[in-house]
């Protein structure tokens, strides 16, 4: 099969629905795709609207065998998580998404109903958000390899940095910590279940709206738990040059983690959860659960994130070390 | 080493300069990055500038043994080259480049000085059209993955399509054709030289200036030669349903090229010169060279490229045929 098939075939899908409804081709013999995409896959370059005058970017590369496994996850969850990553991110700004960019690298075993399949993800995931794929790349590559960039829109307002985090704010966070780290911990070790853990590793299902909410709710800062949740708050604590402490009570410590549920919920990532800090005036959504302040860092005392006053030697995860 | 500190280290790059000049860090304590980048590596997102209310964006993966070989090309040749071949695709939409994102995956034996030199030659790349660097993600991989983003801005012009080449237009280049495909032949030939052909296979130099000027000539179809010249003609006579024909006589065949030159002409990628095509009455400056003609495509007659009015057996680059 030809790069051309092969793209022809995969980016089919990005405007074929599952009921087989499928958008009708443009006068320029393109498949429209729905937002703020003006010009999709097809030219040399897509076109994408930003309505704000600016555009929020991200992108993350996935490798087979590092960050998923054919063998622990099906290719429409793959696309799922590929695009559920990089939404968070933009969302992570208190922007929109509106756009995702694929590169994607097949090696040559990869039969093409695999590849369509992780294309549905990626639109399904899209769709969740009001974004769609407006373009991208197929090349060969010895291991499955996405590289998913997301555009989004702040329509007019300030993007949340995690360097705005003042002394006495609120840190709270909204969305499941732990579950996609305590499912990969089952995989690793074989056990296949409890389903929500293991479907959480597959499939992070972030809470997009958590972003524009935060925004409403005046947040000082704002970040997606993607390393785990000391290591991403340790990046609002130096970003703003706090000090964070973690009310260790106030974590939400589900029993279906099991035994090791406060370290998956410390340590985890992946689950796309949103952290933020707020001032301390604000009443709080019950999606939103604080656990912390942020107080100031001393002359003495580097930004950093305790635990009930302490330090901890807790880390998160690093896809690069060995 | 972890990924922060590894980050840390290629990021350092991006707003240092040959000469040790190092840009002030912004009050955030991000690195200051020139151009539209509000926003550059650091939070969850960049920010970039559109002002034109929409932006372009392309994306491309290359993937080491298949785009390019470490024993063939220094880090700082790849890193030009990745950037060239995105930044070349935002303007063949008639765009000025704005920023790049860049997904690196990094094998476990990669020295961090080799992926400091590709991160030197991302920015000088970048610098020529006053883009820049605004963000992206370092991970672990089998083989060196670069994964490019690149975003323009069309500063209020209209996009310049593949479709609208129509017929009695004139069909003209501007820039270098088959240099970088037989500097290739040679080096899968072990042959060393001549420096000018092996040069433009590790680096190509778009001539990124072509973009604005074709649109100030009323381009009607612009696109970058990246697949070969038939492939990529054929591509614009595709979404613009006409015939090209190509006069074989008008083709520059520089005697450097060697005696396989003409094939290397019609079918070479990767050298990233510009194809357009324009209203038969415009007066094209010297460096565009008119080498074919648009033709209505009939009822029995499909959207082709002919040479002297013949079809041809001749074929593009295809990265992902086996």
């Amino acid at each position: 099969m030809s790069e051309f098939e092969f793209i022809t075939r995969i980016t089919d899908r990005l405007t074929r629905r599952g009921n087989g409804r499928q958008s009708a081709a443009g006068e320029d013999g393109q498949n429209s795709v729905p937002g703020l995409v003006e010009i999709g896959p097809g030219d040399d370059a897509a076109l994408v609207r930003a309505p704000d005058g600016r555009v929020v970017a991200t992108s993350d590369l996935l490798v087979e065998g590092r960050h998923f496994r054919r063998d622990w996850s099906g290719p429409y969850d793959v696309g799922r998580k590929a695009a559920a990553q990089n939404l968070a991110d933009v969302v992570a700004m208190g922007a929109r998404p509106t756009a995702l960019l694929v590169g994607f690298g097949v090696p040559p075993d990869t039969d093409v109903a695999w590849a369509e399949r992780l294309y549905d993800g990626l639109r399904d995931e899209c769709d969740l958000v009001g974004a769609a794929v407006a373009g991208g790349d197929v090349v060969r590559a010895p291991v499955v390899t996405l590289a998913v960039t997301a555009l989004g829109d702040l329509a007019g307002r300030a993007p949340v940095l995690r360097s705005g985090a003042r002394p006495g704010d609120v840190v709270a966070v909204r969305g499941r910590l732990g579950f996609a780290a305590a499912g990969l911990d089952l995989l690793t070790r074989g056990v296949d279940g409890p389903a929500v853990l293991i479907e959480a590793h597959r499939r992070p299902r972030p809470p997009y709206e958590a972003g524009e909410e935060a925004v409403r709710l005046g947040a000082t800062a704002l970040m997606d738990v993607s390393d785990g949740l000391v290591q991403d708050l340790g990046r609002i604590a130096a970003a703003s040059g706090v000090l964070i402490d973690v009310d260790g009570a106030a974590l939400p410590v589900p029993a279906v983690l099991g035994p090791g549920g406060r370290g998956f919920v410390l340590t985890g990532g992946e689950d796309h959860a949103f952290a933020a800090t707020f001032p301390p005036d604000r009443a709080l959504p019950p999606a939103w659960h604080a656990i912390g302040r942020v107080a100031a860092a001393g002359e003495d005392t580097a930004p950093e994130v305790t635990i009930d006053g302490r330090s901890h030697g807790l880390t998160g995860w690093d896809h690069f070390l060995e």
